[in-house]
């Protein structure tokens, strides 16, 4: 199979859970009473994004299941024990929590702009959009507490679900405080990345084996797949943010160098002696320039300090890959593989 | 027994279960790694507080037990299916989603003293306050999680908890949308209450049940019992507010007024013809002074108002004590009992 086969046989599987997950969301959050907090906590959902991680639970719940990709049901999937559970409010409730985070998140770091449009503390305001985040937040758990899964195995979920967010609260924490340190250490870096996006995806990956009573060899396996994916996602996203058109990010290009975010790439290039601090000099995403930012980027290349970040990005997916191995044979568990390799393939 | 004693009974309840639930705080929510977010998340937990919330909790997991208050360890209380339960953990987990509820709302209402201490987002800053409360909504998540219970009733308390923070949510919704309306019904203010505050102490009552297994009826009475004194609760506060020396508050007196909040006791006033918005001429707390809110109160008693919000305190009082008629007679059931006048009696 060709590399371009598979990126298509995967952008297709995005695409079509994308849609189910979508239908999912108007059912598990509709607009009530009061309508505005829940416009404003439906906002950012409804700009966009690909779903990546109900892909990854509804795919690991076929992987853990053995069947073929899209052969059954989401919403009465056959849990090992043999009564139905409901893959889809997973899906969801893990959807409804990073959008929670985004939320939140964009306040902190004063982010104006989200997924092309202005973030929900501009497009309402702060107090409007912390309260949006708190409701997502237990709007999660609600979801997640309705799947119908054997009683142990839904708590289990749970407090899986409780103690990842607690894990990427942490991370936001080290990120912010990143921010007033100039010797953070690569490994520092990369415990921040596994806390603030890495352990969702472990979540993702998990709880669809949680919930299917899979055994902890297989939930375990399908964690460390979600953390090893969930890193090279991420070092990937540092690299996106150099080398995408700015209307393909929807944001400006380069906006973690201007506001001075470290990065693995950042942190490589100070170790090969970089001027990291002095590569742009606006102070603003806004006030950048493209030419600015090309030439940052090339000294980034020079230094190889790009080329290492992707080589890491790589033996993390195949690590990731590897995790799989417990799973049986199966297409489902070729497309989690190969989602993997997307994660750090895609343009955007 | 004399309501002098009653005072005293009730009093002792409080402070004696108020030295368990700080241990429990300790031993379930450590500082770690990283420090300054744990710090931040317990700052208004140290900052004080009588633990009313775990005193309901435990208080009625004695009474559904029908057992002599204090004579059970809680966090190895019997259910009626044998199996111990953690019930401190409960306890600890409504008092952290209280703490968590503090801490944002403060941030959305912009007061900057909570408990005579600067409120999180002045002692440290908006991103650390949004953060704190972040970790203590999935820390809360994560103890209620871990109290042993059989899972189905495990399960059924986390989808309690999750469901009261969504209301918990809705209500500050109203609230702040309140703010903007000069025609709220007396209705409308009630039912923000219910959610705002009042659904907390429902989780609080009747989470005891559902993890001891006592079946609907039981927790349902509770959770009632917790709905009603919660109002009840409420609009002491808001009585409290305009008669309790601001030494005793912990923050200025009358402050509700001068921001222009609506109480049960302005929308009393306003049906009465009082021009509320001309009360206080001052605009912030700050600005205020002890003779200007002296004025205010005296034309409010004249109108009425603040004994129809304590008429309204006492009859939700007496509800909430009748829905204790399904449990067995018991100290511990009368000690509820006691709890609920002590709401609206109290000083402070």
């Amino acid at each position: 199979m060709t590399t371009e086969t598979t990126e298509a046989r995967v952008l297709d599987a995005i695409r079509e859970r994308r849609d189910l997950v979508n239908a999912a969301i108007d059912e598990e959050l509709p607009v009530q009473r009061p309508e505005r907090l829940y416009e404003a906590s439906r906002y950012i959902l409804e700009a966009g994004g690909k779903r990546l991680r109900p892909t990854v639970t509804t795919l690991a719940a076929e992987a853990v299941a053995g069947v073929d990709p899209m052969s059954v049901d989401f919403r009465e999937f056959d849990a090992h024990s043999g009564d139905p559970v409901d893959v889809m409010r997973a899906a969801v409730s893990i959807e409804v929590i990073q959008s929670f985070t985004l939320i939140h998140d964009d306040i902190m770091d004063e982010d104006d702009l989200r997924r092309g449009v202005p973030a929900v503390h501009e497009q309402y305001d702060v107090s409007t959009a912390i309260l949006a985040g708190d409701t997502l937040y237990s709007k999660a758990f609600e979801i997640m507490s309705e799947t119908g899964a054997d009683p142990a195995d839904g708590l289990e979920a749970m407090r899986l679900l409780a103690s990842t967010c607690t894990e990427i609260c942490e991370g936001q924490a080290l990120d912010v405080a990143f921010e007033s340190r100039d010797d953070i250490l690569p490994e520092e870096y990369l415990e921040m990345v596994e806390l603030k996006t890495a352990v969702l995806y472990g979540a993702a990956a998990s709880t669809a084996a949680v919930l299917l009573g899979a055994g902890d060899e297989v939930s375990d396996a399908l964690y460390q797949y979600g953390i090893d994916s969930g890193r090279a996602f991420q070092i990937q996203d540092d690299v996106l943010d150099l080398t995408v058109p700015s209307e393909d990010l929807g944001k400006q290009r380069g906006s973690d160098l201007v506001e001075g975010k470290e990065t693995l790439i950042t942190l490589h290039a100070r170790r090969e002696g970089v001027d990291v601090d002095g590569l742009v000099d606006a102070e603003t995403p806004a006030e950048v320039t493209e030419d600015e930012v090309d030439e940052a980027v090339a000294v980034l290349e020079e230094a190889g300090s790009i080329e290492y970040a992707r080589e890491t990005a790589e033996e993390l997916t195949a690590r990731s890959k590897e995790h799989l191995q417990v799973l049986p044979e199966s297409d489902s568990r070729a497309l989690l593989e190969d989602l993997a390799d997307y994660l750090i393939t895609r343009g955007y």
